[in-house]
């Protein structure tokens, strides 16, 4: 095997450069201010988790586990995201907090490479844990906070998507009652939006014509409040019904938060069935086929960590929302070249400290016959040694102070 | 091998609850902001780098990486700094960027496992690189910013200790020629600050008296701008004498900084000999026993990536400002509880965006019989499950607004 080049770095990561990551701690900044304004606290989780812990209870599939060993030949796996994390600390250090338990966070997470796939196997997520409450208002709060986080960050233009994992669970018992297989491949038909494959599983699985066409409708249940009643309309199954309810609910708090616009139901959207057990949700920028946030209420998690408590949450995908910002534009604060000699250097120091105080950016350099002077451009900046000021000033002995 | 307790995290690796990370969080907001007004501009490097290009380059010896496999079977570590990444940028991203480039980060840095010592294995560091000045000027710079960045932490009372690998290196040149072995068992002790140990050697190693009495001169060369002198009396060694003449010249533009008071000579401070190529310089907090910054110049490290530049540093041990600082207070914010029935909940939901909107921290819940009303405490705040508020108001069918 070939060594490395020696500007290589590992498939799958990236180097943000400063533009890149102006953008990216402007959106960190805004969006956990606004979670702090929910009364949503921040914590910090290590990057490295055990596998049999952390690494089992996350919602990551194992084969997409970043997996490497410690010195006493345990696994350890490098976090997929922080609500596992955050579910032992809540059972661990935090177990006498009283619920309910509104928790933050920032931060990067790992996939194992996908090489072929050209996917980031680092990247950021920036979202929150609201743990101990069960109520449809604790589902609708988290709802409504990712639509604040998503215009937080800067977000134009973006739908919610809820759906509800018991909705399906509860059709699929009554009209494929005990046929295991055939329903975990028609929810993999929907987790993979593949409803061609979904209609042609139902024809070839000889349902009754009623069953059939119960499991064909939920694929037109994606709309406003209205589909809630059409839902209840199709399935008698207890589980389906209470799932609606529930979702409904969520409907109505969140027309409370008025922001009824940003969200429609898509009872197809049920997320991952092993990790999610109530309301999910996608949110969907209108200039990106891919989710800018996910998220859901998942009530197993924690007793798996010894403190059983109902969840719910939601993580944005920072990285996707900073491709679909751009980068920041130069910025545009006032930056000051402070030029000097022997003589001028300490008047050219003491300017910069005064400058940096009232908020200015002062870069100081010794003059050299090496570099010339800065070169003035036409729109009245000065470029130096390929930085753009905004100001000049040299500080000499003969000349005294010279502000351009 | 017993498997991990649910509630387990691997050793060495910690979770940072709210008040630890808002106090985190506040240094590395003051001090990137602090380094952004020097004209520093923020890059972010991966966590994973290769082990043959970055590990081999960084300054952390090869037992204490971290290292890992991945899919192919190449090498991996988990960065250990970010000094030698950002060579590996100035010398690929940006290898047409002139210099000098100022740089800086706050990244999260991590060690092989240090059990017995109790030693984190992962931590903070937050920092800044000068690249491509070899100037006594740009030394200066990063020893005034570090400085600076110090007092924007918070951190009250502390000295920097600067030193050159140049003048020892020098000194044993003169003495000791040729013996390497005698001369790195001597940069050992003066590493480990062994000075007993240091003139032990000195005694067994049957120098001439001139020579013991210069080697032993070194232990004594602590103090203001005096011990330029001084050493410049000691040897008339070439490398040695340029070393104290550089030396010399970063005291002086500290002098003309402002901030003498907080720096000190320190000849007996001499750094990784096999990475750092001319000043060294340590930052001391008065209360605690150990550096909360570290830098110097690395001249030969960019070579390593292809792009052969001098360069300059230093990194802030964020950890230990924030264990010197201590925890913060809970916070000052305004905190509102606005409890809602069914009836009231629009109207608490829209004071609740109205409050966030101007700053304040608003919490809402829906009363619920099961856990009572919020309890007014002696001091006039309420605590209600288990948070405290600065304010607390009800919003109900019947009683309309309440506000306490």
């Amino acid at each position: 095997m070939a060594k490395p080049k020696v500007f290589e770095k590992p498939t799958g990561l990236k180097d943000y450069l400063p533009n890149a990551v102006r953008k990216l701690r402007h959106i960190e900044r805004s969006v956990l201010d606004c979670m702090n304004g929910w009364g949503y606290r921040q914590m910090i989780t290590p990057t490295l988790e055990y596998y049999d812990t952390v690494g089992a209870a996350s919602s990551t599939s194992d084969a997409k586990l970043f997996k490497l060993l410690n010195h006493r030949g345990q696994t350890l796996v490098l976090r997929s995201d922080v609500t596992a994390p955050i579910a032992r600390v809540v059972s661990s250090l935090l177990k006498e907090a009283p619920f309910p338990l509104r928790i933050s966070y920032h931060a990067n997470v790992f996939r194992a490479f996908e090489e072929e796939a050209g996917r980031d196997a680092e990247f950021f997520q920036t979202g929150v844990e609201l743990v101990g409450d069960p109520s449809p208002e604790a589902d609708a709060e988290v709802v409504a906070l990712a639509i604040a986080s998503l215009k937080a960050a800067g977000v134009k233009q973006f739908k919610v998507a809820i759906g509800h994992v018991g909705f399906l669970k509860g059709l699929l018992d009554e009209t494929l009652p005990g046929r295991e297989d055939a329903q975990s491949q028609l929810k993999d038909c929907l987790l993979g939006r593949d409803y061609v494959g979904y209609r042609e599983l139902l024809r070839k699985l000889s349902l009754t014509e009623a069953a059939q066409s119960e499991l064909e409708a939920i694929l037109r249940l994606r709309g406003g409040q209205e589909i809630c009643a059409e839902a209840l309309k199709l399935s008698a199954n207890e589980t389906a019904r209470a799932s609606i309810g529930h979702l409904c609910e969520i409907w109505n708090a969140l027309a409370e938060y008025g922001v009824s616009e940003h969200v429609l139901i898509d009872l197809t959207m049920i997320g991952d069935f092993s990790y999610y057990t109530g309301m999910t949700f996608e949110g969907y920028a209108s200039d990106l086929g891919f989710p800018v946030a996910s998220g859901g209420r998942y009530d197993n998690l924690l007793a798996q960590f010894g403190r059983p408590a109902p969840a719910t949450g939601f993580a944005l995908k920072t990285n996707r929302i900073l491709e679909l910002l751009g980068e920041d534009e130069e910025c545009a604060d006032k930056r000051v070249l402070l030029m000097y000699d022997g003589a001028g250097r300490q008047a050219a120091l003491a300017e910069a400290q005064r400058l940096r105080a009232e908020g200015s950016i002062a870069v100081t350099e010794r003059r050299s016959g090496e570099f010339g002077e800065p070169a003035q451009t036409a729109n009245g900046t000065f470029i130096y040694r390929g930085n753009e000021y905004s100001q000049f000033e040299f500080y000499g002995g003969e000349e005294g102070r010279t502000s351009r």
